[in-house]
Parts: C-alpha cells; structure tokens; sequence
C-alpha cells in the first residue's frame, strides 16, 4: 500500500528519535519534555493502584467520553458551565488530533505561534491545515500580526500554550490574554488552549485562562501527564457541548475510550489530601533546577548565548547568533549533550530563528551543571565570536 | 466551528447509543459485545497490577511502538519473520483508524463483507473510503463477487473478521482462506484481517490466519479486550516493517502511546502459567451459554427465526423474515431486552436483510432464557406468520 497522502510529508518526530538516542547513560538530555520520575505521586497513588483487582467494572468497556465521576470531577473542578462538558482523552496529544479530525478540512487556515509545540505542527500538518504563524514577543503573540491574519485568511482556529509555552517558555501577559480574546471573538476564530504547564508556575501570579475571556469560543486542552505521570496518557478537552459531542464521534472511531481503570487512579489521586503539597514540592523541585540552570549557562556560555527568564514550566530558549543549530545539536550529543534545535519547532524552515530548547526537570542540578559545560564546547565551535 | 466534511454523514454509534440504554437493571442486554466481568483474570494480574508502584519507569513517557518486552513478546508469541513488527494500540480499533489514515485517500475504494463490524464501517467512512460490500455465505465472503470486485475497481484494502464474524459469527472454511489470500495476492490487494474472536473457538478445529498464506499482503489486527479485559484498552498491528512504520507516524501525532503501566499488566498475564487456563474456562462458559441461547431460541421463538449454529466468538445472527428491525429492536427495548437491528452493520441500507444480532457472553443462562421469552413476544408483533 502506498502512504497516504497527508502522510507522505510528514518526517517522524525529531524529538522522539532524539530521546531514543539520548537514553545512552553518556548522555545528559536536556531534550525531552520529560518530568523527573522520581516526582511521580506514585505514594499517593498506591492505595488505588492496589485496589484495581478488586474493581470489575472498571476493566468492562466504558463510556467514549470518559470515566462518569472523574468526568464529574473535572466539571466542578474546572467549573464548567452546564452549557460546556469535557471528554477524557488518551493524553491531551489525542485531545488536539480530535480537534483537527473533527473541525478541519484539508487547506482550512489555521494560526500557530511560531516557534510551536512540534506535536501540535504534525496533527494540524495530517489534517492537511494551511498553517499561518504568528511570531512571538515576550509577552505573548505580536497582536498586530494576529489580527492581520484573522482579518486577510479565514481562520478556523488560533491553536497556542499561553502558560509556560513550549519551546520557549514565555507566559502571556494578562493584556495580551484579554486582547486576544477579543480578537478571537471580533473574528470568530476559535481559540485551542494547551495548558499542560499551566500547575507548573513557580514565580509570579497565576493568570486567567485566555479561555475565560471568551468561554464560547475556546477550547481548552489539559494534559495529567505534567502534574501526575505521561504513561497514564490522560488529558483533558472541555468546551462548548456541541463541539465535545463532536469529539465524541471521533473518538469512537479513533479507540472507543480511554483506559479506564487509570481513570479511577487518577481522579482518587487528584481528590487526595496530600495532592496540593505534591505539587508544591514538584514546583520547588524544578524551580532550583531552573534557577541552577540559568547559573550555569551565564557562568559557562558566552555573553552571546541569550535566554529570556521563565516563571514556570519545563524549558528554557537559548537564542544564539545565526548559525546552524542542527549541526550544532548533532554535535552536542557527540559530546554528551542532548538538546533540541529551534528548527524542529518551526513549519516554516526560513523563519527559523537560531535557538536551543533546554529542559530544566529531568536532570539533576549536578547534571545540568555537566550538560552546560559540554554545550559551551560546542557552541564555541559552531559560533564563534 | 463546523463540523469537518468526514464527520458531517457520520452518525454516533447506535451500539455505544443503545449500551446506555440497555444499563437499566430491568433490561437484560444482548446487545453489547461486552465479556462477561465476571470472568475478568484479575487475580492473575493482581500480582503485577499491586506492584506497579514501585515500577516508576511504566509511568514515564514511552515508545509509540509499544513497551520494549511486550513487543519483545509478541514478536515471539506470533513468530514475526524479520520482514515484520508489531505496534501496541489503544485497543485494536485505533489500530484500525490508523490504517485507515496511513494508507487511505479520500475516495479510495476498499473491499468489506456485509454485513460488517459497525465500528470498521465508522473508521472507513471518516477516511472517507469508498466501501464496496461483499456478500456473505456461511463459510466466509462470496468469492465470485469478491474477484469481479478486485478485478473492476481499484481495491487498496479487504477489511475483514474471518473468526467468528461480528455481526453474523460465521468463520471462513480453510478452503475460502487459502482463496482470499490468493486473490489478494493476485491483486495486489492487502488484506486486514481483523481477529478480536479467534481465541474464542469452542467447538471444531484451529484454522490458520488468512494472513498466513499471504503474510506480505496482509496486516493482523489483534485485541486483548476479550481475553483480558476491555478497559485496559490495549491491542496489536502486525505486519511488513514499512507498514508499520507509517502506522507509527500517524500513532505519534493521534496519542503519542498507549498507556505503559497497563501495557506490562498485559505482559505479566499473557506469560502468567495459568492464562491458558483462564482461556479453557472463558471458552467453557461461553460455550454453555451459548447452547442454552439456541436451545431456548428453538424453543420459544417462532420456526422462521433462523440462526446458523457457531463455533466460537460472542454473537449469532438470527434471521427473520422481511420486517422493519428498528422498530422491532425498539419495542424490545421497551419489553426489556436489548438486542442489535441488523440495519446498523450494512453501510448500503438497500442491502439490509432483516436480522439482529444476539450477544451470549454477557448474560447467565438464566437471563438469556428471559430474554429470549420477552424477545419471542416482540417477534411475533413484527413478524406475523
């Protein structure tokens, strides 16, 4: 059989070959999105973990939009209106797939935030999306490009990460927020929130959801992958009841539903006493290493090698003087670092800033210390001053 | 936003619809395709399910293709060639999805039985695939009409369910296997042989895979809902390495893997000394419910209800003369049993012969003769003789 169409372009993702490669005990990743493993609430889970033999019928087949009481769960939680439900998904990877399979058509335009979420670039690139990207600020996306393009294209969807964006960290202001709601509701265009940094805020103050600024026209993604564990592979959509029904349709189709006992796990582990202190000290974790990194990197690499400060989440943006990041990357890993090159992060390869995405949560301060002093080698290699 | 042109035609599912209904403690249901809970091995992976805590590695992100010793173990349980491997999905009806999006373009014709597993007609219709329908005979699909087929259109793929066929439970002669696997080969038509039912064989002999006399033209879709538990939501591709590795791409961008904890449970009961054991009594209670739903089908029901006898699987297709199905399903419903109209397994409403679908896995003897005692008051209202 011969590939598909929408699949002929599609190259597999760096990042996951990447991590492969990056799993040799020589090698520090700062590449990975991973959470640290020793962080897992497993404690905090083991009571309900022990308790799956004794459940039947969470192993019989279950409803396509998700376990009913961590549905309900979620609905007081994330106070959902009764115009709005949520569907639990296989991570919020699924959630944004179910988004695209439900709403796109192929040559729709869609607009991204350039650099972008990888994950989010392959699902809107298999929906055959045209994709318009918006460039990006420290404080958000550049408005004036942003209502250029909601009023030149029709666009379907704004798809962004406001909090703690993935590759480069920034976290929307809460002005942009509200403008682009605005915007997005001027122009009905609707907005895909990806917030699976959103708990991982360890300075500053939490933010409104941009969703809350314009609730009907919004979806929101959440991920559990972040605050409870990846291998559950649970996420979260909510929004308008006829949009989630539509996600439903797809769903079943695209594996019936989730798993269901990890669903029983995962809501006695949010509705546990000692949840909120696992997150307080999941937060402390990755702030020292956050804070060791940004040491390390303007103690050990040149004053050249720029990076904007984060409040949270799990990586920072190293912006380098132009020079070829993928080389560059190639060669850190020979040298014992693992590091992502801001071209995987972009559609357009001719906008592609020089840049390195560094992960903070899955190395030991110890380790961070090692990988920058590998990457100062070779970053003077391939820029020097 | 609008629903995308694939999801405008597609109805949601009347089973998943009709399963809802049917959890009202006065129905009895024949109606799912569930496995009787009772029988789920939960003690044989009680031991791997308590220890699970300490195992944070099964929490961490994990590989698209599956958990390394589970794929390790399938490649040996159903002795791959090197040419072949396998992807672990969230249960084979992603599996199913993926193929249709690796490999078919809209209007792409593809070959299926009618009737025909309700959630396959689903993944082909979102694919946008042009479904032709192939009869079927009590020993597997028509075979004149399957080559005129192959022959005048353009077939990319021959879905099909060889073992115990949902709905009708018809399982192919040896002599239709080897026939299919030629004419695939002939031309050049890859078959998907679908085989959720085949460890549920209680009567006659073993029959090999059709994909065994055509193994380069041909993928395996594999569930572990029936002989494990549905809600762990696990299932297996296998096929030629190529195919595979575009079935890989798509799985990155739609869920990224399939949940790994539940993936090493899966592991840990498919090596377990006793599993075969859990096979023997699964296919033992099986067997004598179903016996006791013929029985009493010749008992109670009118003798123009015609069923063909089966040797294994969850289902029997009891014909009836020319009546209006829905409605007779309906009013069962309303009489306290439910049941599945034969309308919802043909994508060519013309074609619909007047059938239901009857599920003996999931009620005891008991409930199956009350069930057949209120179906038999509905009949006679719909089909008077």
């Amino acid at each position: 059989m011969k590939l598909a169409k929408p699949l002929q372009n599609i190259q597999p993702s760096y990042i996951r070959e990447i991590l492969s490669a990056a799993c040799s005990p020589d090698v520090i990743s700062l590449a990975g999105g991973l959470p640290d493993d020793t962080t897992f609430p497993l404690e905090l889970m083991s009571k309900s973990l022990k308790d799956l033999p004794n459940r039947a019928q969470l192993f019989q087949y279950g409803n396509t939009a998700g376990y009913a009481p961590l549905l309900e769960h979620f609905r007081e939680r994330y106070q959902l209106p009764s115009s709005h439900d949520g569907i639990v998904c296989t991570g919020s990877q699924q959630g944004l797939d179910l988004i695209a399979r439900a709403f796109i058509n192929p040559g729709d335009h869609i607009a991204m935030e350039a650099p972008s979420y990888l994950g989010a670039i392959q699902v809107f690139s298999l929906a055959q999306a045209k994709i318009k990207s918006i460039s990006q600020r420290v404080d958000g996306p550049n408005l004036e490009e942003l209502e250029a393009c909601f009023t030149t294209k029709n666009i379907t969807l704004f798809y962004a990460v406001p909090d703690f964006h993935n590759p480069t960290g920034v976290c929307w202001s809460l002005a942009v927020r509200q403008k682009v709601a605005q915007l997005c509701q001027k122009y009905n265009v609707t907005f895909i929130e990806d917030a699976p940094y959103r708990e991982l805020r360890f300075n500053g103050e939490h933010l409104p959801l941009v969703s809350s600024f314009c609730p009907d026209n919004s979806m929101v993604l959440r991920s559990y992958s972040k605050i409870a564990t990846p291998g559950i592979r649970l996420g979260l959509v909510t929004g308008r009841l006829n949009w989630i029904s539509a996600l439903n349709k797809v769903k079943q189709a695209a594996d019936l539903h989730s798993n269901t006992p990890m669903q029983a796990v995962l809501l006695d582990l949010l509705q546990h006493d000692e949840f909120i202190q696992h997150l307080a000290k999941l937060r402390h974790l990755y702030h020292a290493r956050y804070k060791a990194l940004i040491q390390n990197i303007s103690l050990k690499l040149p004053a050249y090698c720029h990076l904007n400060t984060v409040d949270g989440g799990m990586f920072i943006w190293l912006s380098l003087p132009k020079c070829d990041v993928d080389a560059l990357a190639k060669s850190a890993l020979e040298h014992g670092v693992a590091v992502v090159p801001s071209s995987v992060f972009y559609q357009d390869r001719a906008s592609v800033a020089s840049a390195l995405r560094l992960n903070f949560t899955n190395a030991s301060i110890e380790e961070l210390g090692d990988a920058i002093e590998r990457l100062a080698k070779v970053i003077k290699n391939y820029c020097p001053s």
